[in-house]
């Protein structure tokens, strides 16, 4: 078996219909207006860093690789949509014959990212390009909001280790599932998601919950059954009574007198409640004063990067993080709200670029077919700017650069020791899926040396310094000679 | 083709490894320690009401079902469980030959429940009802979320009707489908979501995007094609460059030039952008002179309960809603808290009640196995309180019955004129489904009806009486005996 055939079972789903009602009038009418055929461009961005941070981390792109390549209208869903006495007989020929045609561009998963840039771009016959807006979106929305919560989450753990323990409170099968995938990609080095593990080859853990101490006559059987199974990977979980009182003498006691006859060390306890600065140098003076100083103390109820960096700053003792509900949701602020706009037509081969005017600024979009290059300086390796560009420019690293910001265009940059690099990379080419990705553990160690290119004012939780994202000149000029069609609407 | 079958293949997941990893290192350590028989009873519950509300709409109960009836270990499952180094050969066996053996109760699907009651209660073997925590967890905490917010939503918009727009920002793809069916049990009339129609046989509907405006040469045309196409459902979006200098008098003129000399009346217009009570109030001031005032006004843009209350306050002119993202994610309140705690052991056909301490008061559990009455008041049919009782408890409704604060237990109430209903109903047999569940539809009416019997002051927004849920004494002396038993932990 295959590792798609595999992810097939597991996926196992259908997706084509999971599509707004409108892509499919909007089909029907382009069809119906001899319009269909033409070819489109879209590009999908965002225009904002959740939680005011300075970046976020691309995710999503295997999964809308998935999507795409098995785009198909089953005679079901051909029935179900005549049913509905909208769509013409030739839409629904069109439906049933459905070949997908689009080139589409992304940016590879794990890549810092920012607002205003495309992250993913498609060109084809309208009626297609327009038709997959809905999956692009909530595919990349989603996955981008928890690898950039995970993100968060694990620089605020400095270096220990993160889990992610929140299928319980995800929203949704899927939640669960890409998002222990996101997890993982924004920097969690475990989940306890089984079926992720199955699928993405991540790896799972995990070891008891209260009820298997209850179960039990006592909490020192219930600790003495579990080092018996388990006496190479003894993690015992302390705060089911009271944790000094009860749950951490027991362990102890377990420890010493099971787990040393057998020869095993423990592995550690976990504490799920109360206060945990103050049990957690408690139970760490315990264990050390026992002979357990290289037990680890794990923690897990309700954490976030601000709840770790606090109990940290307060010299909470703790080797490892079990975050659940608040990266699963990204609960602070769970919209990614990335958009997907036409930005522009062909007309005879023409490419002709189109944008969307709005009385709020930052909805205006950035028109025509475009690529981004990411600007390196040469002595740091640090990104200095991302340069968004029009198709057809390229950018040569060998001659000085002028950059400048694209509101307050007094403001010019000089990059002179410089390299350049283009973001996006072709994942489908008239149709066919052209991009092999790397492994979800490959990613998530691209995401932290691409992280690691971020200077350190960008990498700040609170108040980031904004990176710099420009456009070329030409796209510049271009989108001034366009606003400018429509400055007699904003007199 | 059954209705199942066609699910199958719209889900067509086998969701049975969705499981946290410690569901199965304990499920095997219980075997190891043979106690995988024992009988125990687990139950599911939440302890505080999403945003402040005075009560939440149960939602789930048929994707647990459906999730229950088809747990199933793969070939493929066992070779990875295998693979782990972790698991007995016994505990491998018995997943392989797994039949889910558990009784499973649970609140229907639509009606009001409260923090502190069981929603779900299983009981059965110790190794098969842990190990549906997850899928238990996972699925009410989002669906009922979800129900609640659109509930929240719609209880806003005072009678108008509001469509459920939030696909392409909900959390994943199942986030979309079954967020779109609880969306629709909570209060929507409609989705946006295609696929949410097929499966559920919910309306779905949309019209037009910005995207469809910007490839016509103009916003004039674009309407023109439009109603040209869909003559009897005329609605235009028409803030793509200017509402009231270019949308509505172009959407006026194709309602003039184009749909009334065909014979149509138009359907209305949409407004996604911009200072939603100013333009609402000028556009029906416009429609209405020129002779539309039957057409409808629809708003969408980040709308939630309290920006609905605000603009409806201020007079806005708005028929119909489309809500998106803050509904789809629950975003003020994106994680619903349900917890699975054990609660009793059967020893030699006794049942054992369990109790889990904690240093936080409201995180202690209800021991035993129990069921919920609601308490009605004969002369209102208004909802008084729900009664948690011993399983073998039955109320007789034709005496007088006294209820009393659990925590405040001189607060105390006695009712004379009222009638019980019994909330949980059975849905599995010794694993077997035993509870056909009505359609969305049907659901949807059911929720009305009985948060119709609430009253008003459980209703409210902000500040809602806390609604009576009590303990039988039965019940509540049984607890007490219990807490004292741990009283020395916590002197």
């Amino acid at each position: 078996m295959t590792n798609s055939d595999f992810l097939n079972i597991k996926n196992g789903r259908n997706l084509t219909m999971l599509v707004d009602f409108y892509e499919l009038t909007m089909g029907n009418g382009y069809l119906d207006n001899n319009v269909g055929d033409k070819i489109a461009y879209f590009d999908m961005f965002f225009r904002r860093v959740p939680d005011g941070g300075g970046y976020c981390i691309m995710s999503g792109v295997q999964q809308l690789i998935d999507y795409l390549a098995n785009l198909k209208f089953t005679e079901e869903d051909i029935e179900y949509l005549k049913s509905k006495n909208t769509f013409s007989e030739e839409f629904l020929h069109y439906l049933e014959n459905f070949k997908f045609e689009c080139d589409v561009w992304a940016i590879p998963e794990g890549n810092p990212v920012f607002p205003g840039e495309p992250l993913v771009s498609v060109r084809g016959p309208v009626i297609q390009a327009q038709f997959v807006e809905t999956m692009i979106l909530l595919t990349i929305n989603h996955q981008t909001l928890i690898a950039t919560k995970a993100n968060r989450i694990c620089r605020a753990a400095e270096g220990r280790s993160v889990m992610e323990f929140g299928s319980r409170r995800a929203q949704g099968y899927d939640g669960a599932i890409y998002g222990a995938r996101s997890a993982i990609i924004g920097g969690c080095s475990a989940t306890a998601c089984t079926i992720a593990e199955q699928m993405f080859n991540i790896p799972a853990s995990g070891t008891m919950a209260h009820s298997w101490i209850q179960l039990f006559p006592t909490e020192y059987e219930a600790f003495k059954a579990w080092a018996q199974t388990y006496p190479d990977n003894c993690l015992l979980l302390v705060d089911t009574y009271n944790v000094l009182k009860s749950g951490l003498p027991n362990a102890i006691k377990v420890f010493d007198e099971i787990l040393k006859p057998m020869g095993y060390r423990p592995k550690g306890i976990r504490i799920d409640s109360g206060d945990i600065t103050y049990l957690t140098k408690k139970c760490r003076a315990l264990l050390d004063e026992a002979g357990y100083s290289d037990v680890q103390i794990v923690i897990s109820n309700s954490l976030d990067e601000h709840i770790i960096t606090d109990v940290l700053s307060q010299g909470a003792q703790i080797d490892s993080f079990g975050v659940g509900e608040r990266l699963i949701t990204a609960r602070s602020e769970p919209v990614f709200g990335g958009v997907y706009k036409l930005v522009a037509v062909e007309k005879d081969g023409e490419v002709i670029p189109k944008i969307k005017i709005s009385e709020n600024e930052e909805k205006i979009t950035n028109p025509g077919f475009k690529k981004i290059y990411r600007l390196f300086d040469k002595c740091s390796n640090k990104a200095t700017a991302d340069l968004i560009c029009l198709n057809n420019e390229v950018i040569d690293d060998s001659v000085p650069l002028e950059i400048f910001d694209p509101v307050h265009t007094w403001k010019k940059k000089k990059l002179t020791n410089y390299y350049a690099k283009e973001l996006m990379v072709q994942i489908f080419d008239k149709g066919i899926p052209c991009y092999e990705s790397p492994s979800v553990k490959e990613i998530q160690n691209f995401a932290k040396e691409e992280t690691n290119k971020l200077w350190e004012e960008v990498l700040r939780f609170e108040n980031p310094h904004t990176y710099y994202v420009d456009l070329s000149r030409r796209l510049w000029n271009l989108k001034q000679d366009l606003l400018n069609q429509y400055s007699d609407l904003y007199k």
